[in-house]
């Protein structure tokens, strides 16, 4: 049922080149799967081992054994699951980025951080998110995990920044955190507008800063005088994101 | 320099069996191991490359090779310092464990999400961690690497619920979250008592929920049919935390 062709080719999609040169990605677990079937998003193949129950959808499921799971997969235990589908050709509208709340993401390496903003994001109703050309791709396959099916309703787009912030509407207000930004909780928060994160190692770099108008901190609570210096990314990202939504209602 | 002897030891104490059977877990990186060194951990055994600049300490130091740093290192790209370290008896006080607030797991089960929720107590001036013993082991390698030296800081005890549950004072506030629970930006919260946060797949166990007198609920922002269900546990520990810790000042 599986050709070795067709294997070869599934498990290069763990590299961007080829994600890029067949423009397909991978997707696992029968969760997932079940909502990118019943999602917009285009099925190249479906796989499946036998009894699998997957929701009501018109593709063609190529039903496999255990052993050739195990060949496909990507992850330590292989599921009952597997798809591949197209990559989304998500256009950005520039012009009507502020007119909501986005999310820019300024050089985030881990694909476990961004499939987990991703999935926040979806959570706390911010559709858009922009990333810099060094920030991780959403469609390796550790990322599309981490989304847990939020990459089928979420656009994330790759720009140069100084070309998208050089674009972008100049009223804009547009968020960074910061160590020395004033306090997040009595700071002014506006529901529209772009929210900026930086990289795990660096936050956020020089020339994003400067983009920056208002500079946002999450302060630190604790007494001690040994205390983290910081928060991991997709936690600080989520603190950020679930301040400025706390004020919708307000 | 590093004996045969020693390498199986280091490579043992990925798993919990024996770190208990030795006592002593892992952790490396420049930054971490300093931060081991400057605390009051006791170090087993310290391994750097020629070279290598660490904070002042009294540990006679094992300069090794970059070939016997990866035979012992548990990441993908070894660093220049590496440690055993003593694990810690820390003593549970629960007669005093409500009178801050404290958090407690029921079966969080990845080490990276334990981890950076250790690290974002750490952030919050959350000094206690209350674990089930179904919850992941905080001195895994995994977990102590997310943590980025909180666990030189923060007490993290295991626990069984029930004997827990039952023996704390009757009038502590045990916070929970679920779907169904009170939007937590509106509830009362206080800077006293126990936050739950459950595992992964399950969320708060049934034999947990019974013990939880105040239900919170992270309200959902997207307006879509479909969205995503729940969030990751570190991200929805990250936002409780910052709730509750914004109301201190207020």
């Amino acid at each position: 049922m599986l050709g070795k062709a067709k294997i070869k080719q599934i498990k290069s999609l763990e590299y961007k080149k080829f994600r890029d040169e067949f423009g397909l990605f991978v997707a696992e677990g029968e969760k997932l799967v079940s909502e990118i079937l019943q999602s917009n998003l285009q099925i190249d193949s479906l796989f499946c081992l036998p009894g699998t129950i997957l929701p009501n959808h018109n593709i063609q499921a190529n039903v496999i054994s255990e052993s050739e799971m195990k060949r496909i997969s990507f992850l330590k235990t292989p599921s009952a699951a597997f798809v591949t589908a197209k990559i989304p050709d998500r256009k950005i509208n520039i012009s009507h980025i502020g007119d909501s709340l986005s999310l820019v993401l300024d050089g985030v390496q881990d694909p476990g951080n961004l499939g987990t903003i991703i999935r926040l994001c979806d959570w706390f109703g911010i559709q858009n998110i922009v990333c810099s050309l060094k920030t991780a791709d959403c469609f390796s396959p550790k990322a599309v995990q981490a989304t847990m099916g939020a990459i089928c309703r979420i656009n994330v787009f790759y720009v140069e920044p100084d070309d998208f912030f050089n674009n972008i509407d100049k009223n804009i207000s547009i968020y960074g955190t910061f160590l020395d930004g004033e306090n997040i909780y009595d700071a002014k928060l506006s529901q529209q507008g772009l929210i900026i994160m930086g990289s795990e190692g660096k936050g956020i770099s020089p020339e994003t800063e400067k983009h920056v108008n208002q500079k946002l901190c999450i302060p630190c609570f604790s007494d001690s005088a040994t205390k983290s210096e910081s928060l991991n990314v997709s936690v600080a990202t989520a603190i950020v994101c679930s301040e400025f939504k706390r004020r919708k209602f307000l």
